[in-house]
């Protein structure tokens, strides 16, 4: 294969899911582009590891490239789309954020503006570079099947829904609704019960009746702390689906406010246990927090 | 064992979950009061078949009483706990409701004020009369080892913390405000589904990454849509719980709504599908509702 003869795809961001959307890419056949301006020292090594070649700026990336694929924090996809749009690009521009329909739509209309074709997806499972079948990104619109052909047989499996865009994003919503919803809610529950000084009793009753619980509640807490940080605009998003079709959105403004409260592990080297994660959880103001406190401290003297 | 050495409770009132723990405490050995004034005639015959007697009136079980054992919906708890003190009960009060941990001090409070004693007491489980070891009644505060006795080894197991009254509440609503509050975002999660038209694709992608979730889904409607109406006031004083120690109560704001939604389905006598159930969920006014109806007209034609 020539490079002539190649499909070159941009890939912005390769951050740690990106990457993983890059590597897969690659081996599909690809050329990848990223574009290092702005960049930190850790995505051009997860770059470089993935077989992405640096453009240099967003400007070459668009110039250069006939599929633009965004995996970008939620909050940052709309943005990347407009100056992906303000370049000019016209080539067919995927959208695999973690967005809203309604979001998803918006994006589409902003690059078809620019004279962009427009796909939506979703992306489920871990930034996996290891077996396929794990991860999965589904793609929905007029172009949905052409983009499956460029992810190709790489670990991450490209899924196509006969439907419109929006349905992509659709699917996202709904597990990541279920999935971080329902672990934000462990998160506050064992808080709860710790705040109330029944924590004990509570896992004792989950180990009779669901024994699956104490581990899921403690995940809950472990495997989410340093990604909080970025599931604070998920959850708005998420809240903003169910609205969009009259149903309660207070579910995800409630699993936004956890996250948020954990915002501040991002950077941790260590997850926190759910006793720490509790008193942020509580917050310092709080009378129950500064009883949490006294029984931590009890429990060290 | 003589009538007069037997200790008499007074069961208030003996519905589903309250005649099991009438007949747990007759199998204890106590004699079991109930009032069948102003009660319908399903009640009658639940309370005649657990071997409760019928004492008339409220008045009538509250001057029989030693213990007032109260078994009701969450938002009539404080309501029965006034009428009973205003009739000059002195014996020990069990609270043995889902409610907010500050509402059982707040029944506590008025119980105590016209000279009874206090227990605070929570359900978890199933109404069963059959196996011991499926539902237990949380007990907390100081007379709570005494009424554990009266309880006895029946059906419905007793568990004493060694805890203020409030606490056997804060264990039901932890326990409830996963149970209830994720089965109420599980339902709201095939709503948003279905409304967005990608159920089928949700669906196929639990079956490979959570493949419990489609049954679980699936009873989170079937199984709860009879209750709803009893979980509307559940789910307020659920969601009061985690306010009181400065946790988001959207949550369980979201989980009422859901079941108020669901609450014409009291008196049905089949479960509706999730389909059915996503209908009303989605509320009449709403255009996704209109759309998912047209879809159901289409696959019924």
């Amino acid at each position: 294969m020539t490079t002539e003869s190649r499909t070159t795809v941009g890939l912005l961001h390769p951050g740690d899911m990106g990457s993983a959307v890059g590597a897969t890419v690659v081996a599909g056949g690809a050329r990848v582009l990223w574009a290092s301006a702005g960049r930190s020292a850790a995505t051009r090594a997860r770059a470089r590891e993935a077989g992405l070649e640096d453009a240099g700026t967003l400007e070459s990336v668009v110039q250069a490239s006939r599929v633009i694929v965004s995996v970008v924090p939620p909050h940052g996809a709309a943005d990347l789309a407009r100056a992906v749009a303000q370049l000019g690009f016209r080539g067919v521009y995927v959208d695999a954020n973690a967005v809203a329909p309604a979001t998803a739509r918006e994006i589409g209309r902003v690059v078809e503006a620019a004279g962009a074709r427009f796909v939506d997806g979703g992306i489920i499972g871990p930034a996996t570079r290891g077996t396929r079948g794990v991860t999965r990104v589904y793609l929905s619109g007029p172009g949905a099947t052409e983009i499956a052909a460029v992810f190709g047989a790489g670990p991450l499996e490209a899924v196509v829904l006969d439907a419109p865009p929006g349905a992509a994003s659709a699917v996202k919503m709904a597990y990541a609704g279920w999935n971080k919803g329902g672990q934000a809610l462990l998160a506050a529950i064992r808080a709860f019960a710790l705040a109330e000084g029944v924590d004990a009793a509570l896992l004792a009753e989950w180990k009779i009746s669901h024994p699956d619980l104490p581990a899921r509640s403690e995940r809950a807490v472990y495997d989410n702390a340093k990604k909080a940080w970025r599931f604070v605009g998920e959850m708005e998003e998420i809240a903003r689906s169910l609205a969009a079709v009259g149903l309660p959105s207070a579910f995800h403004e409630a699993a936004r406010e956890i996250y948020a409260r954990l915002a501040d592990y991002k950077d941790t080297t260590q997850p926190p246990t759910v006793e720490e994660a509790t008193a942020k959880l509580l917050g310092p103001a709080n009378p129950s927090s500064g009883r949490l406190r006294v029984r931590l401290r009890n429990r060290e003297g």
